[in-house]
């Protein structure tokens, strides 16, 4: 049984703490947040308890924590919950500056506990299965991978701002998705970007419109494109080629309903956005690090795989600003 | 706040168990089953009691009732039931013998009770958008209405022994979907049948390969074909065609995995049977129930539907045996 | 070579004769038709002289005839191109009435000429493709067959006069195809049929809307829905289930093009009738019996198919007529 | 009424002859090839007469030519042919050398001739369509296109050797067809590549499997991805995003055959390559040769656009060799 302190009351901790509230093997005790109405509203819920961060990380009941608080506030949260020996569950990013993040994993290396990142889509039921069989050898080696990512609607200017960017904010679960279903790290990030959708944006010093190519050292290549609008909601599609054929695994509906008429045949646009689309890959990646966690066996998503994604995103924002391709330092893929 | 006592432990019994103990304005006080250890087993993981009929409908804290035990049981409850004064949630059939149901219902009117009987497929998300559309209009008026309703494979011929025979087993649900479709109550059924999967379900004399064709009194046409084996899976689609245009719904599948390889382009089979294909639709039935009992709002299926398929199964049984079509009288369409 | 006297120049003629044009191992000589206008306009785009009936079938040369003229001439022009030993493509149906179709299939026989019967749907890619698969034991014993067949639009009330009927002059290529499909002669037909499009339909007598059940000997099933309205285009479809699975063929569109907007997901509607959907069809039909016929093959229709197809409209009709099941004789299947 | 000589007997030269033989306003003359006997069977097939190249440009009846002859052929030719007053077909690409293409599009210019590049993917009805429904508005402001494209399997290494390398031999068509879809000219290419197929294309200095991202003035962003195998057939997809939604046109299966079973639902392949995906798109293309010559019209894709696509082809080799993004001059889109 793993009792939690969760960190953050918004709209992924109220995820996170559903989850918790159906899991056999976990409780919420504590809920701690700057905004004290939405914590007592999460805690009062679940039957649980609003406190500070000194309270909750210093009950030694509790062993694990959900860190789902505002970005800027996961470093010091990581690096205080390793320290109190907790099991960690970081949303993504772990911070938008690799030294920060470098100074998290030191601690949760030194302090021995295990650390979660919160990459939801490898368990999208869809992606893990596609995953799964490409690694049983269905489709051989592994040659290409295509990640199609596009939100429905752009967020606020005000959160571009804040966001580190639109590879460090959205870009990050591509990364991550590549690293993943390349089974390789990638040596070498293009990137080229655009202000297509919202002037703002641009005013802000950021795109909304991107595409990045990648090659792995034994020349593998994946491609991302990012859009902060898809008209027809979250597009979310990876495409893997292979020697011996191609896995693809697409959106999903809420409903098999297919119309025809005297214009067309139509079905159901996709899930509208991350909330809907990826509810069951919350529920499972939660589960995921509550096993884990408890049978202290490997986590299937880690520090070192937030890190990685990171730099990606940094060499990305790098090929923007000069137009090369960023060599990065072969490394062995760990994940 | 309904207050539930449940009737049957078994499969069905589960799933109406786990969607109370989600409900937030529900809860299970008590299970009763023939079967101790079932009704133990299921009781004690959601904190209910188990005790027997008497005692479930004695208490005034119960306010309604879930009837999931076998078919057999399934009058002599509702009638106890009616008579205590419960809401009552009933599973598909209510009886086998139309008198029966006859007694039933004459039991619930008296007593003024909710009853709802457990036709789950209208509650299907794809199911329940479509007949929604319909309504709206969307392709006109009604003209043919296609069931496919295949199972994956034969139940034990036991079971069938007891079953009531393939049309008022299985072609149940599918008569209550034609209804519900067609907005009118068929005047004419014809069914044709053999034994085609396993000849001791002919031993047994019943069909296991059906195909029905009905008629209303304005003209309309529906289909039905029922086979209880199909390899690739529960096989559950509905075709309705209108003045405007076609409406379909058709199968769910695990993921939305498509492989490519040198031999076709593939992708999952439909979800397995009916645990799985109707986890959400069992949920929403409930969920309905709960909120029409609590707000005293009239059910989206009744008793009254629940004899009009069993008519409609009856007439089938006959139809095969005389290889006519049987006229029922014309009669207002309720639900 | 094929030397081809044609008779009938309309619709159908004119895809025959470009077929026969396209043809390497035959040629148009004679065009027959009682408007000259239009037997002229296909001699002269093909080269090919307009004479009537006598100079097209007692040329010597000409060993073959294609009859696509109207319905109510076929049967005496099969007798005539039958007695002058002359190979016979002969559009559906041969003659409405049986006793005359037989009086052709004699004809035929005793001149020992080779006749095919222009079932065309026996020759889409698809059909043909799923047949053959069929017949390779892919789903093992078929159990059931469903046929959906629905036109874009209703014919003039003045064409359903002399058309003999929905079953003799639509449904007739189904029954054809539930026929080829199954494998076995049906010995039990059911029909239902109503008027919903067109009153005036209803006025002479006939239906625009009927379902059909079959059962064989050995207790396959067939199903059949037909509407002489789909707003949507032409709607051609089968699927067959067997021991081991099912096998669907669908629709043709006129592209791939998919859009997805903020209403829904959309493709193209299907082919809009049987010129556009059958050009492939009637292409290989032609093929086939010019390959059959200069090889002395059997043909892959005949005759005899021609003939069972209206013996099954017409059970179909009695059955209407009558609201019972008509029992057929048990024959053994010969296509 | 055009007269053509054709230039090349090879496997295209056949296609472009039978197409012409089927089209009403154009007939085939004359045949030149390198070896005798494809010349001698092609034109044997269709009437015309084998004989050198000043005798085919030396008659004045031939107002049109088609060149179909080997890439290292096609400069001369056009230039002769220009200079002999003859409307020009010319198979991709022109030249692999922009300073011959120059030398070419001046002669042409210089006679006043109309010269058509054989970019058939342009005459593909569904590409052509997804087109059209982007040029009506469909889906608004174009900002993203994404083209798949990949081969079968890989040619022989002799041809690799001497095909110009896989941008200006493969990725050359999915050039155009960016700079069609995107509406705009690239003024920047990035490149990435890799031998993961057959090591005998590394050694003789080229890539099996590219991906390429290009940035047009306005910012449109556009990403192709290549390969010399996949082993489901012939993968041709194009996927354009602008500010409403988002058009898709997908590969073409020779039928609509589905089979349900024990393992999967799976479909029928893609089409195998190209002599079978875009049959029709030649036939169209010739078509509109035919068409837009004989009425003086401008050409669908012309000389202009052949260059463009080279253009784009060294700017991405450029980008392989040297790992930077290649900036092109700005440049008003013309097709």
């Amino acid at each position: 049984m793993l009792t939690f302190a969760q960190f953050g009351a918004g709209r992924i901790g109220a995820i996170h703490a559903a989850n918790l509230a159906a899991s056999a093997n976990a409780r919420l005790r504590y809920v701690v947040d700057v905004n004290p109405a939405s914590a007592q509203a999460l805690a009062g819920k679940y039957g649980a308890r609003v406190v500070d961060t000194a309270t909750a990380l210093g009950d030694r009941e509790v062993n694990a924590v959900i860190i789902a608080s505002s970005t800027d506030t996961h470093a010091d949260l990581v690096i205080a919950a390793a320290r109190a020996g907790k099991a960690i569950f970081c949303e993504k990013p772990i911070d938008l500056s690799l030294k920060r993040v470098d100074a998290c994993l030191a601690a949760v290396k030194k302090a021995g506990v295990p650390m979660l990142v919160g990459f939801n889509r490898r368990f999208d039921p869809s992606f893990a299965e596609l995953h799964r069989r490409l690694r049983t050898g269905e489709i051989g080696a592994v040659e290409q991978v295509i990640i199609t990512s596009r939100d429905p609607a752009p967020p606020p200017v005000s959160y571009v701002k804040i966001s580190g960017g639109q590879f460090r904010d959205m870009t990050i679960h591509d990364f991550d998705m590549a690293r993943w279903l390349l089974g390789e790290e990638p040596v070498e990030v293009f990137a080229a970007g655009s202000c297509l959708i919202d002037p703002d944006i641009a005013h802000a010093g950021d795109t909304d419109s991107v595409m990045v190519v990648m090659k792995t050292a034994s020349g593998k290549l994946a491609h991302i494109n990012n859009s902060r609008r898809a008209a027809y909601g979250y597009d979310q599609r990876v495409e893997v080629h292979g020697a011996k054929g191609r896995l693809l695994a697409g959106n999903l509906t809420p409903t098999t309903v297919e119309l025809a008429d005297a214009r067309s045949v139509s079905v159901d646009k996709p899930l509208h956005f991350f909330l809907e689309r990826y509810a069951v890959a919350y529920r499972l990646e939660l589960s995921a690090f509550v096993e884990a966690t408890t049978q202290r066996k490997p986590l299937p998503v880690n520090g070192e795989d937030g890190r990685q994604a990171l730099v990606l995103a940094e060499a990305a924002a790098k090929s923007l600003r000069t137009g090369r391709a960023i060599k990065l330092p072969t490394k062995h893929f760990q994940s």
